[in-house]
């Protein structure tokens, strides 16, 4: 039956694949609960892409503060036929009791590094597989997104128009969420800017115009209503449009404050150049030209370097859905169990075993380098894991704001060498390098398991 | 600060765009309370899609059910210093009052046809803009691929495991069920079981093997747990792990009862005819063999047609995202208000005037043709758009348990001409017409418009 009672996915225990649950039983029957480290990584820089940016933290600690199996869960799981009395009296007290430790949002993050580490019994830090990597892996593609965009805007606002077409209702908020974090100016999302703060932008729809008989009327209303409003120019035809937007100004004299026309369709350069030359000729020089209609990066840049004059850009599809890049190769690996260093290699997809940080270099506010170490190791440059969260608690590097987050972002998007900052993928990539004793436990593990699990079957 | 209460975006009057509540307070403070007809379509078909399969509706109708503001949300808004008392006043009572007609889950869809028509007084079909777009444009286009990877599967089974790197959490939830609904055989995500009654599918992840010291000894394990359970062997060798199956089989002897073997990574064809003949010759014949690693309904195909021995693909990432279109061209556009009909024509973006229906003729079991015409006409052929809502509550034609939905579809997809079933790009799409008496329509209003909105400035 339909089931239009809310469903909370991101307090639900049960947002997690079943294989999740049936391993934790096994977990549990065969005695196993020793420490395990989960490490979120993603292995090749996809497309046009020069580095990554980290978000989606908030969202996985408030989960991991929040775990717990209710009733119902416990009473839909014991129906399924598959789970023993003993593992669900034990998910009924089931609450994370590991540690986090993560890259803040904001982070340019690279292949092979650790964005996000559990460390927690064995059977916590694999239920919570799912939620991790749904949440970091969305929000990260999003902020990067983003990140590109409010770079080829280069220094014009940008607003998130993403939601109606974003991948279902919580993309819409995090695409908001992602987008201001990476430096646009806002979104167009209500309750985006009601849950998290993020000033919200609304212009005029075609509909508006078209419910009215007249598109000169429809204007004036709207002005009159919201004085320092903006007015979409382009439901019949863009320039007639501008036409009837100078006319309201004359009409309204001092009163008309309109402080932005929007077009949304058609030769964007060609039109803004056009508007803006009506405009100015009708003394409306404080008049912005806000563009929307399809944008991304890449368009956007020609704009900006044809000399388009457009104050705000509007990013809506293009941005919510990542289109060039809508999926990263991003897995959540264990690589330690019971204190040893963990892998597989089939099919050469060879990930580092064992713990790791990530050490970051910065020579004169540039990022020069990063090198992948063990955890343990003390090597040059800023290490970039911090301890977010201990037996589940969120320390105060758990608890950034969005305002501070975004802070950072802007900060690290700006320690990133030239070269990664186009939208180009750069000739060099950012130069990742493997501690001299962490690519020994490599060999050496490498060794062990070819003797163990392939020398007998 | 961080938010970690539950958000419910699908039952929020606020999870909509800023424009719709400024437009709204304008249509109430312009005493324009007269119905309005909004229309869901696309316009252009993508990629090598020859179709589209609606689905979204179940959320629609839910969220028009519920809709309504909270006294939080109306502080909020307050806050903001765009709305007037009487306006907070009209929403504090908003309910939606209004009628939906609609193509029910699963029907094969084709540009320009109307998917969902709201037809309200305008306010509240403006309101709810975002929130029909964002459920059936992501919704739509996860039935969609489901549908495809389920027709090159060829009967084969197909399991849904692409939670992790859906776009966030309702996506997740949203492409089991529309992959369910086009044709899957379940699901791994758990609370989609839980809340749609779709099967829950699990295997066994890399890190179960990896935290034992042993492959074989993790085999023995799980498989003494869950005697039916799929193996997952491609750890650190694929054929060396299907020899430790059969030495497992040989050991366990009568009790030996598992059931598939999970391939995942490499080259799943040749795998998986070595695997086939190794468990034929050690006699186990009715191990079924599971492939997953990046698929999508191209390579399904090839391994279809190359004869591979699989039996169930698990399909994830390219499936969860609709990778290879990962938006359509969707908009819900106003065609009716206070009842006459009403269009935009800027940048040749015609968008048929007035109300619609969409007659299908179907000879000998196979879709021939559809009709766009006017709404009240009869016209041959079946009309697609039935009523779901009236006056803000479900007809039965609005509940639909997703196994009737899923049943629908199957048979629709079953309707669809040959070439349309096909993965490539039909040479000749489906053919769509418009009936006279629109096309009548539309040139009529087209004049009308050049006239009033165009002559004079």
């Amino acid at each position: 039956m339909p089931d239009s009672l809310p469903i909370d996915p991101l307090h639900s225990a049960l947002f997690t694949d079943m294989y999740e649950l049936t391993m934790a039983q096994a977990y549990d029957a065969e005695g196993m609960d020793q420490t395990a480290v989960f490490e979120l990584i993603f292995r090749k820089m996809p497309g046009d892409r020069n580095y990554f940016i980290t978000a989606g933290l908030e969202d996985v600690l408030a989960y991991l503060e929040n775990l717990h199996v209710t009733d119902d869960d416990l009473a839909w799981l014991r129906r399924q036929g598959l789970f023993l009395e003993r593992f669900l009296h034990r998910l009924k007290s089931l609450r994370f009791q590991g540690d986090v430790y993560a890259m803040p949002e904001g982070t340019p993050v690279f292949p092979g590094e650790p964005l996000v580490q559990v460390v927690a019994p064995i059977l916590e830090a694999q239920i919570v597989e799912m939620l991790v990597l749904n949440q970091v892996h969305f929000q990260t593609i999003a902020a990067t997104k983003a990140s590109r965009v409010v770079l080829a805007a280069a220094g014009r606002d940008v607003v998130d128009f993403g939601s109606r077409r974003a991948h279902g209702a919580d993309a819409a908020l995090k695409v908001a969420r992602a987008s201001y974090l990476a430096g646009a100016t806002g979104t167009s999302n209500v309750l985006a800017g009601k849950v998290y703060g993020i000033p919200v932008f609304g212009t005029m729809a075609h509909s508006y115009i078209q419910a009215h008989d007249d598109e000169s009327q429809a204007f004036e209303a709207f002005a009159r209503l919201y004085p320092e409003t903006t007015l979409l120019v382009d439901t019949y035809d863009t320039i007639n449009g501008v036409q009837k937007v100078i006319n309201l100004s004359r009409k309204l004299g001092e009163r008309f404050r309109v402080r932005t026309i929007r077009l949304d369709s058609g030769d964007l350069g060609v039109l803004a150049r056009e508007s803006r030359q009506m405009l100015d000729a009708a003394g409306l020089n404080s008049v912005r030209i806000f563009a929307t209609s399809g944008l991304d990066e890449n368009q956007i840049a020609v704009l900006v370097a044809d000399g388009a004059p457009i104050d705000v850009f509007g990013v809506g599809t293009k941005l919510a859905v990542s289109e060039d890049v809508p999926a990263l190769d991003m897995a959540y690996k264990l690589v330690e169990y019971a204190g040893l260093p963990r892998m597989k290699f089939s099919a050469k997809k060879v990930v580092l075993p064992g713990r790791k940080q990530v050490f970051r270099q910065v020579e004169g506010g540039r990022m020069v380098r990063d090198v992948i170490g063990r955890f343990d190791e003390k090597l040059t440059g800023e290490p970039l894991l911090q301890a977010v969260m201990l037996r589940g608690k969120r320390l105060p590097a758990g608890r950034v704001t969005l305002e501070d987050a975004r802070r950072h972002a802007l900060t690290e998007l700006d320690h990133l060498p030239a070269s990664l900052r186009q939208l180009q993928r750069a000739a060099t990539p950012y130069s990742i390098e493997v501690s001299d004793a962490l690519d020994r436990d490599l060999e050496t593990l490498r060794r062990a398991l070819q003797t163990s699990q392939l020398g007998q079957t």
